[in-house]
């Protein structure tokens, strides 16, 4: 797969883990900055289905674990005098994303389970498949090796992650195995319905709202393959929005019929520190729009920072577009 | 499953149907008016499988086949001197929503494919299965008792049947069934990516431009438990929108957090021709609400007609939910 291996990181497979994990205990699991259903959802259901083998495991405590997503993790917060044994890290592609509580055990992860292309193989053992679209089917891959029973809990937790991580199956990481995998999820009792409202079909007022704002005031250029969406600070306040409610809100413009380039700039702390988001649809390269003011990311989305008002924003990009399309 | 059966109709299994299919040959499929992605993917499906083994299989034409579906089904459309021995119709729960031109048939339909329990049984055959989300599912079933194999063509258009009656999974009829048919279609060469993009992540500038309208507009009462929509003609010209661009939009009201009754009213033809939709959370009863002005549908989601203005369904309505929340 090309990846770049550091003679520290030895590679290994689910039933590799499965075996390694039955053989040890005491295991602390550790999810990533900024946690998203993925990365929180599998620390519950590993740590779920750990203990339903008769081991202790536990899972670090995330400061930035959202009401959306902790439920699934809380209850297997460690206590602080906890001590592992054996550190796991999942969903993590790199030290650097590891939350700073997790920073006294960066050079002693003993495993990273991930899905990442970037993973920066810093634990001793990796478990890496970058054909999965969530890390949730890498862990599914465990337990099933571990055990001939998902419990329903460990089903929930693991529904979120793949669920997640797709967008409900609809983005274009989904494949057979994602749905497939789904599949026994919810015949081993994971409430798709319930969590598919909770996660996909409801919106909170401040979401319903900045959209309502949002693509009232979208603007078109280049023949209408260029939307720009732009969400003030003012536009926030108004619809008493946070962060939350914004997740993901890049899509937006980029949804849009016709629409080549989507980009969402909006105002932070002040009129002049605005967060650029692009998305963009096969041949438009995001990462390079993105890459000339110092952001990056992937082709299809990228984002980056600019000490601009929104209207300087604007201007700065066409430069790029107009090269762009010439 | 409580089902009354007129004495005309024998109840049959996705493998009794194989078996039928088998043996006949000349088949003339019906899809249903207002046509979904379930009834022109399934009668595409049940086409193309036919003809892949060996039978003649046309889709009979289907006037309000609208362009986001038709592709999947046009290659398929019956010529007009062709003269069927055996009549399929797809996903059509009562006679009266057969389309204008398969009124010729009516009385002689063979065999009637479907998954809704209010099926009239109006068919010599019926094969229905109301614990399926989709119609697709059921064909899928059929097609693997016929063949080995599921081709790539017969696979996107059964996709096409699944996503689509399940909001891409999302909504709360998915089964374990759905989501296992989706991976296997998948496998077998269905363009999820694709079909995804423009049937779920593709908005058209007329939907963007009354969403926006819309949730902007969107009025609460009841202590936010209740929210309404409205949309004006006015607002539909202004937008550019056109029917296909309101599909499924009633879902939004009752898409916000803590609303248990989701109103989107809109004006029709005239100022006071009004369509009413109605999405509750259980246990508000939609179908209740639109009784009272003689409308109909389901308990969580009902519908209505008024020859009142805007501002007088609000009234009419206003007088329903007071007695619901004294």
């Amino acid at each position: 797969m090309g990846i770049q291996r550091t003679p520290m990181s030895k590679m290994i497979t689910p039933s590799d883990v499965a075996v390694w994990l039955k053989e040890r205990d005491r295991f602390l699991i550790i999810t990533h900055r900024r946690p998203d259903g993925d990365t929180l959802g599998c620390a519950g259901a590993l740590a779920q289905g750990l203990r339903e083998l008769g081991k202790t495991a536990y899972v670090l405590y995330n400061i930035e674990a959202t009401p959306r997503y902790k439920r699934f993790v809380e209850n297997y917060y460690a206590p602080d005098d906890f001590k592992p044994d054996n550190i796991i890290a999942i969903d993590t592609a790199a030290p650097i994303l590891l939350p700073e509580n997790a920073s006294v055990y960066e050079n002693s992860i003993s495993l990273c389970i991930d899905h990442h292309k970037s993973n920066a193989l810093y634990a001793d053992l990796v478990c890496l498949d970058v054909d999965r679209a969530s890390c949730g089917e890498i862990i599914f891959d465990i337990l099933k090796a571990l055990t001939d029973s998902i419990s329903s809990t460990t089903a929930e937790c693991l529904y979120v992650a793949l669920s997640t991580d797709t967008g409900c199956f609809s983005f274009s990481n989904t494949t057979a195995n994602t749905l497939y995998v789904a599949s026994l999820l919810v015949e081993a009792g994971a409430p798709n319905k319930e969590l598919n409202k909770l996660l996909f079909r409801t919106k909170t007022h401040g979401r319903i709202s900045i959209e309502g704002m949002m693509t009232s005031g979208l603007e078109y250029c280049f023949d209408e393959r260029v939307a720009i969406a732009s969400i003030t600070k003012e536009m926030m306040d108004a619809a008493g929005a946070d962060e939350d409610d914004v997740d993901d809100i890049a899509a937006i413009p980029g949804s849009v019929e016709g629409v080549c380039i989507g980009i969402t700039i909006r105002e932070l702390s002040s009129p002049r520190d605005c967060k650029i988001s692009i998305r963009t649809r096969s041949p438009y390269d995001a990462q390079y729009i993105c890459g000339q003011f110092g952001g990056g990311g992937h082709k299809l989305a990228a984002g980056c920072m600019m000490e601009k008002t929104i209207s300087e924003v604007k201007s700065a990009l066409m430069e790029v577009l107009e090269e762009i399309f010439r």
